[in-house]
């Protein structure tokens, strides 16, 4: 089977190396003829928006995934009109939009931090009356990486956070004292079964995702049960095929939502190693329509971002049960060039070596 | 790095796999357009005996390894001549006959069955006497899967078996009647450090391997003392660096030396998901002067080959802790067009789900 993947990155070079085993081949499309999993599989260097390029991409392909969620929903809806699509474009559609990807899972009875839209000094007055102080404002659209929010602490900040974030096509939310951060992995298959990775524990700083657990330590059933339940109506409303990963604020036994992302998840790398069957392989299982395979981990695992770091290869690779994985990117500040996965049987013995792995990695 | 890998089949294939995830780059020199490791990575196509072809082969390599052992050995020293080609020629050297490997293993005291050198029928008479009866005669280069090879039950047999096999250039072994056969992948790193993984119990139906059980069942901490003792001398010897596989006959708590692989194995598959590092990234640390990664087992494996078959996929997948590997070769008779392992946490798990594993893959 040929599968073909709208963005280059390096979660569609680690599809790849998920998906030759299988015996599939890879065709990317991306803007960038230096995308990284050009180096793994066939590049096509195009811009999503023209139609002749998709076309010529999508020649003799047997389907078509992303890895990459700002995609254009367009692109994704042309294409769908010559091959299968998986997941859906509406799930791209619903993860570009803060709001309505917020107001959706509202809707599916999922909590969520309270939000408001904001489309003038009015609507941000009206939303920090309803959400409190302090609030996040963000764009709508387009912000990654902690990228397009501003913290407004007093009233007298809003509308200098307003005009920093271009006057509207915002949303406002309560800001959480979250006790952590978590996300779950969940794959739905092509027959509507569904599997689910166990919850994750997650580390940002500077808006990037920094390090990550999973298990999430101390995760108590009860916990990893909402998560799924949440995870499972979503999958259903949207008729999801492949991986889909959910970020929520833990705070006490209560989850809420905070946002999608409708593709494998830098926060599920750990299941390369620590996972009986890999985000990327079960991504690949669902959408060509394969028996999902087995989520169960292997044992506790710690992944580490690289973030405009190439660490010391040998120093890395001498601690015990470490995997590193290198994008093939060149360095640049606060890009995501690698991750190591660290892992270990134990709990204890994973956070008894973690330190040394996170002054390696320079977090 | 880049790295060039002399041979483009399934084994430079699964190399390219596990050294992506390090930066690495890979090319793959062999005389077929159609190796399949040209799937993955970029494929020269040559003769190994072309130095034109080996010169442009070479040129901007960093490091040269071969994935398979009957690379003519004046190709290795040729390139060795350019850049560093890790194992070390002698290495193939030793590996491609069957009498030197056997002598260069006793002369370090490592137990091989009873052999003789076959020069002509007189050579032959007297290998019998010595060897006794059943015994096998070899051609002493280019046998594999168990090709060139001729059981003699009875004198009688011996002129027929002598003429099948060309008359000359042969060794007579006598048949030792094994409890099991098994093997050890031992590594050895650029500085001297070695490491191993536990022995693997291997089962060949018409001289090609069809099963191995990995930690080999039963395996006691002697036998595999015995085992590391017999490599350690062996990869010293040859100031080996990387992978070795070396074949024994298990006779009670015995074992004979039967043959070398200087590279990775098919027996070692089981390492990709059965051990904390693989043996294909373990081969690349090596000889990259990288430190080696732990060899540890994790749980119980079973690696099945599928042998000129293609399995029904999604019956395959749907066992659990089962991990596909297709090489993207085209299904003929007696061809390896791919492997599965199954790996459980316990022993007695991993066999009661076996016999459905081996009915799918048509063993
Ligand atoms: N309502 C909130 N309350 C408290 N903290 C928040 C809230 N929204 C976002 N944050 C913090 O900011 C981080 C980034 O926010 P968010 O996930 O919305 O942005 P992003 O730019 O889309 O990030 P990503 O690249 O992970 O998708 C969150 O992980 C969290 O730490
Ligand atoms: N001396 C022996 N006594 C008993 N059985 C033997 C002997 N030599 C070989 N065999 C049997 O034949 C099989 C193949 O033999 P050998 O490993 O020498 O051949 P090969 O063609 O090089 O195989 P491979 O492809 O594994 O390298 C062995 O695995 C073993 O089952």
């Amino acid at each position: 089977m040929r599968v073909g993947v709208l963005g280059g990155g390096q979660l569609g070079r680690m599809l790849a190396l998920a998906g030759y085993p299988l015996g599939l081949t890879f065709r990317f499309l991306d803007p960038s003829p230096e995308a990284c999993a050009g180096q793994v599989g066939a590049l096509f260097v195009g811009d999503f928006l023209d139609e002749e390029a998709l076309r010529r991409f999508a020649e003799g392909l047997d389907l078509v995934t992303y890895e990459f969620e700002n995609v254009p929903v367009e692109a994704a809806r042309f294409l769908e009109g010559l091959l299968p699509v998986r997941p859906t474009p509406k799930a791209l559609e619903v993860a570009q939009d803060r709001l309505r990807e917020k107001t959706f899972f509202r809707e599916l009875g999922v909590p969520t931090p309270p939000f408001h839209p904001v489309e003038g000094l009015e609507d941000l007055e009206e939303g920090l009356r309803r959400v409190g102080l302090p609030a996040l404002l963000k764009t709508r659209r387009g912000g990654y990486d902690g990228k397009g929010q501003a913290l407004i602490r007093t009233l007298e900040e809003a509308p200098k956070a307003l005009e920093a974030l271009g006057g509207k096509g915002l949303i406002l939310e309560g800001f959480v004292p979250f006790d952590r951060e978590v996300s779950l992995l969940a794959v739905r298959g092509l027959g509507g079964e569904v599997a689910f990775y166990p919850l994750v524990e997650n580390h940002h700083r500077g808006g990037i995702l920094r390090l990550s657990r999973a298990p999430a330590p101390g995760l108590s059933p009860d916990l990893q049960a909402k998560a799924e339940g949440y995870a499972r109506v979503a999958l259903e409303a949207l008729g999801y095929v492949g991986v889909l990963a959910l970020e929520f604020f833990q705070v006490g036994q209560e989850l809420l939502f905070n946002e999608m992302a409708p593709r494998v998840h830098n926060s599920g790398h750990w299941t390369i190693e620590g996972a009986e069957t890999s985000q990327f392989e079960n991504h690949l299982r669902a959408v060509l329509g394969l028996p999902l395979g087995s989520t169960a981990p292997r044992g506790h695992s710690a992944m580490v971002n690289l973030i405009g770091h190439r660490p010391d290869l040998a120093q890395v690779l001498a601690l015990e049960g470490v995997h590193l994985h290198w994008y093939g990117k060149a360095v640049r500040p606060g890009r995501k060039v690698g991750h190591i996965t660290l892992r270990r049987e134990g709990l204890p013995e994973l956070e008894e070596a973690l330190p040394r792995l996170l002054s390696l990695a320079g977090v």
